[in-house]
C-alpha cells in the first residue's frame, strides 16, 4: 500500500507552519500537516478564571472545532445542534493540558491565553497538528506578553509537538492520513516535550487489541516524529 | 479624514476571490474584501428539506459564522454558549434569502446546496462579503452537479453580489471598513443582480435618522459597488 | 383583486391603539391594524446592563413573540423548542433599533425600558404594528419616569411608526394583511420618524428582484403611511 | 379585612368568559376572574402523538405561559432562558389532565386537541382561570370537529371547572386574588366535574400545616365556587 | 387481587430506612418502600440563595431524579435531552416544600440543605418514599450542623412523612406499587407531619372522578399510613 | 506515605462485585474498589441506531455519570446545567469503546446493548471501576439474551478490565484513590483484555512530563492489576 506524498511508515507528511495568519490575535498559526489545516489563535487575556483569583498563578485553555465543511461529508454545526459533541470537549481538553506543559504558571502571573484551533480543512491528525501548531501561536503570544512586561518571568519553559501514530494492516505507521486512520487497527496520540518527555499517550484499539510489543513500537516511531516537529516548530520561530 | 488602502469615498477595497479553497466541498472559495476573510463552502446534498419533498423543487440556504478570533476583541464561541445569537441569525439568513435570487428552483430539481460561511478574519463589511463570496461558491457547485447531469436544467439564472454603503460623518462612503463602520450615522448593506436590480436593501439610520436625499446617494454609491464586484465574480469564474 | 375592508392600495388599514390595556405596566397599549393585533408593554427598570454602567446613560430594547395560535396554523412556542428562531430574533432588533431612535439617552440617565411586544392575532405586518404601538406604550412609560421624577431631562426626542408596503402582482400596496403579503413579489418594511426621516428601510425581493422605480413608488406610499401612523399616535396620546 | 370588589370570603371575583376572541383558532376564549385575564386557544389536529397510534383513540393537552409582563415585576421569558420553568410544566400539566376528565377518547377518535392558555394579566388564580376558560374552548372546538363530521362520536361528556381556595389568616375564602394568595397559610385549588365529582385536589401548606377540619371548610368553598363556576359557562355555550 | 407482599389493603410494604449510606453527605439515607429504593442525601452549604440574603433566614431546597434503569424499561438521562421534563419538575418542587414545613428558618440562620433524592429502583411510590427519607437525611444534617454550632438554634421543628393512597377497582389502597398504580382510577399523595397534619394533599382522578366520600376514605388510609412511617422515621433516628 | 486499606503500592483496594443489584435491567452490577461505588445497569435493545440498520451487525454503549452527592462537595446536576461536560463525555465514549473490545457485533445481531455506570460514590478510579464492573453487567445481559435465543452467535469474545496507575511524588502506584489522585504527577488509564492486550492506555503528565522509564513501569504494575481484576471478574461470574 503506498502512502500519501510518497512517504515511508516512518515519515510525517509535509508539514508548514504559517505565523501571524491573523490580524487581530496576540498569536497565530495556521499549521498544515499534509492536508489537514488547522488555524491556531491565540488570545491574551489579563485576569483568570474565578477560581484562580489571587492565586497569583495564570491559565491556559483551548477549544478546538471543526468547521463544517472541513470533512468529506458535512457535519452540522455544534452551534446549531445547541451542544458541544463528546469529541470536540475531548479535544479541546487534551489540547490544553498538552500546552499547559509548557507553562510556569507563576511567571505568568494572573494572566490567561486561550487557543483557539479551528480544523479549516481535515485529514487525519487534526488534534495533533492543532497541537502542534497552537504550540507556536502560544510562544508568539507569550513574546507579546513579554514585550508588555505583563509578565512577571518566563512563562514559556518547555515546547511541545504531537503526533498520531498507528497500526494499518499489521504495519505501524508515522502520521496517519485520513485514509490510513479509518483502517487503523490501532491509533494512538502522543504528546511530548522538547526535551524527549511525555505529556500524553493516548492509545486506542480500533479492533483486535495490541500487544506490548506493538504499543512500543508505536512510541518509537512516535519519539522519532516528535523529535522532528519540535525541528519545525524551532525554526518557524527563529 | 483619509481611508484605508488610499481610496476615495467611492471606491471598493482591494478585493480577491479564491476558489477551491478547499478539498472536500463542492464548490468553495476564500473571499477577501480588505482585512476582511470569508472562507465559502458549498455543499451539495440530493434531496430537500421534509417541507419541500415530493415538490420537485430545490432549495438553497446558508449559514454564516465567525471564528472567536476573527475580530480584534474575541467573542465567545456560539456552540459554547449553547444558542446562536440574533446577529448570527440575520446574516445567516440574509445570505439564503439572496443567493436564492439566483436559482431556478425547478431546473435545480430535489436538490440543495448549504453555503457555509466562516468569516476567518472581520474588518467590516463580513456579510457582503460572504455573499458575494458564496456566489461563486454557489456557481461552482452547481457546475459539479451539471458534470453529474443531477439537475433537469441549468439552475444558475442570475448573479448577485452585495457591498455595505453607509454615512461617515456627513460624507456617503462605499464598502464601509471596521473602523469606518463604528463611526457610521447610516449603514446600508445592499445586494443586487448582476443586472442591477435589487434582492435586499436594509438601512439603518445608526445614529442621526437619515432623509430621502441621503438614501438615493447611498443607493447609487452601491449600484456601482456591485457592479464592480459583478464584473470581478464573473472574471473569477472566467 | 379587492382588498380587505374595501380600501384602496394606498390605504391603511383601520388602526386603533388602545392605552393602559394592562394593569401592572409602565405603560401598555393594544394595537391592532385590521385583523393583526399586538399587546406592547413597556417596563421601566433603573439601572442599565452591564456593559453600560457608570455610562450616565439609559437604554431601550424590545423583545418580539407570537403566541401559538395568534396564526392560521398553530406555531410550537419557542420555549417549550428551548431557543428562539431567527425570525423572532431579527424582528426584536428591528424593533429595538427603531425606538432607540426616539430617545436621548442623557436625558434617560442610568434607566432601561423593555418593550415587549406579544402578537395576540396575526394577519400580516405584525413588525410594524409592533413599532407603531410600543411607541406609545414607550411613550407612556417615559411620562411615569418622569413624573416620578426618575429622569434627568426629557428623553423622548422624536416619535416612530412603521408600515410594509409591497408589490403584489404588479401593483404597490401600502400596510399588507396576510393574504397580500404571501402573494406580494417584493416586501419592504419601513419606520420613520414623525419627521419624515427614515430609521431603517429593509427591502426583500421574494421573488422576482426589483428595480429602482418601484423602489422609489414603494418609499412614496411608505411615507404617506407613516405620516398618517404618526398623526393617529398623536392622537392616541392626547 | 376588606376583599376586592367588596365580596364575601364565600364570593367569587366577577368572572366573564368571551367566546371567539381569536379569528384563527377552532375554540378560544379570554377568560377573566377579576384582574386575572387568560386567553385560552383550541388548536384541533387530526392524528394524535406517536405512542397513541393505531389505538383509534385522540387526545387532549396544553400549554401553559405566561406573558412577561402579565405580572407586577416583569418575569423573563421562558423561550429566552431557553427552558421551561417548574411552575409552567407543572401547571400546564393540571390543566390537561383536567380537561381530560371531560372526554370521551373513543368518540374523539385519532383527533387531537391542543390548548394553549397565555396568561395575559395576572391577579391571582391563574390556573384555575385558565382550567374554567379552557374547556369552554375545548367545547366550541369539539363542537367545530363535529360540524366537519371529524369525530366517531359526541366526545364531551362532562364539563369542568376549578377555583382556588385558601386560608388567610383563620379565614377560608374563595377564589383569592394575588394579595390575598401571599398572604394564605394553606392554598388550594380544586378541580371539579359539572357533576360535582372531583378531578384535581392540590392542597398546600405553605404556612402552618392544616388540620382535617380546615380541609373539609376548604372543599365545602370550592364545591359551592365550581357550581357557579359551572353554570357560567353553561350560560356562555348558551 | 392479591397485593405484593400478601398485605392488606390498608398496609404499607416493608420499609428501611439505612442511615449513612454515604462517606461524603452531611446526611444520608437509603430508603426502601418495597422495591422502591431512593437514595437520599443532604448537602450543608452555609449560605443562601441570592434573593434571600441579608435576611437571616435559611433555606431547603431538593432536587429529585431517576437512574435511567431504575425502571422497566429505560428512561433517557435528562442531561442527555439536556432539559429537565415536567415531572422531575414538578416531584423537585413538592419534595422541597414538604421539608420546608418542618423546619425554622430563623433557627436555621443563613445556612442552606438541599436533599438530592435519587431513585435507584422505582416501583411506585418514589415521590412519597422520597420525602419519608428525605427527612431521615435532613434531621442527621441538621444534628451534623448543630454539632458545628452552625445554627443560631433549633431548626428542626416538626418531622414529615408521605405516602400514596388509590382506589384500584373500587377499593381504597394504601403504598401503591407500580403494578396497583397503573390500574388505579385515583391516585393520591398526602404528606403529613409527626403530629397528624397536612402539609400537602394531592389528589387526582386518573379515570372517573370521585366524590367526596371516596376522598375521605383515602385521606382515613393515608392517615394511618403516615403515622406508621412517622414511628419508622423515628425508630431509625433513635 | 501510608496507603488506604495498609496496601502496598502494587496492591488494589478491597474490590467487591455484586451482581442482579437491580431488578429491572438484563444485567446489574455494583462494583466497589475501596470507597468508589459504581452501579452498572446493562438494558438490552432490540434493533440498533439508524446508521447501523440492515447491517446485520450489533452495537454496545455507555454513559457514565456521577450522582450529585457522590462526591465531597457537591456537584450540580448536569440535567439542570442543562449540558454534560467534557468529562462526563470523555469516559463515557471511553467506557462503550472498552467494552466494544469484547464483543462480536456479528454474533449480536442487530441488538443494542447500552451500560449505564452511575457513581454512587467516588472515590478516585471511577472509569476504570465503571469499565470492571460494566464488563460484568453485560455478560449477565448477553446471557438473558442467549437465553431467548436473540442472538446468532455467542457475542462474548473477551473480557475487560482497567485500573489506574500512577507516580505519586517518584512512587508508583497502583488503583489510585482521590487522596493519591490529587497529588499524582502523572495519572494513567489502562484498560486490557482477558487474555492481556491493550485497549485503551490513556496516560497524562499532572505536573512534570514523564520519561519511557517511568511509562514502562506504570505499564508493569497495571498488567498485573488488571489481571487481578480479570481473576476477580471470572469469580463473580462463575
Amino acid at each position: 500500500m503506498a502512502r500519501s506524498h510518497g512517504r515511508r511508515s516512518d515519515q510525517l507528511r509535509p508539514v508548514t507552519i504559517t505565523r501571524n495568519w491573523l490580524a487581530h490575535a496576540e498569536g497565530s498559526v495556521l499549521v498544515e500537516f499534509g492536508g489537514t489545516r488547522v488555524l491556531c489563535a491565540a488570545t491574551v487575556e489579563s485576569g483568570v478564571p474565578r477560581w484562580r483569583k489571587g492565586s497569583g498563578l495564570g491559565w491556559v485553555t483551548a477549544e478546538y472545532a471543526m468547521l463544517p465543511r472541513s470533512t468529506n461529508t458535512r457535519n452540522d454545526r455544534e452551534s446549531v445542534r445547541g451542544k458541544i459533541g463528546g469529541r470536540t470537549h475531548e479535544i479541546s481538553r487534551l489540547i490544553g493540558r498538552s500546552l499547559r506543559a509548557c507553562v510556569d504558571y507563576k511567571a505568568l502571573g494572573e494572566n490567561s491565553v486561550l487557543l483557539d484551533c479551528d480544523v479549516l480543512q481535515a485529514d487525519g491528525g487534526t488534534r495533533t497538528a492543532a497541537i502542534t501548531g497552537a504550540y507556536v501561536a502560544l510562544a508568539d503570544a507569550i513574546a507579546w506578553m513579554r514585550q508588555r512586561r505583563m509578565c512577571p518571568g518566563d512563562p514559556l519553559v518547555n515546547s511541545v509537538a504531537a503526533v498520531s501514530v498507528g497500526v494499518v494492516g499489521t504495519e505501524p505507521m508515522l502520521d496517519l492520513d485520513y485514509s490510513e486512520d479509518v483502517k487503523a487497527e490501532t491509533d494512538m496520540n502522543v504528546v511530548m516535550t522538547g526535551r524527549g518527555d511525555y505529556v500524553e499517550v493516548q492509545g486506542t484499539a480500533e479492533g483486535t487489541p495490541f500487544d506490548r510489543t506493538a504499543l512500543n513500537g508505536l512510541l518509537d516511531l512516535a519519539a522519532a516524529g516528535c523529535a522532528e516537529l519540535t525541528r519545525l516548530q524551532a525554526e518557524a520561530l527563529a
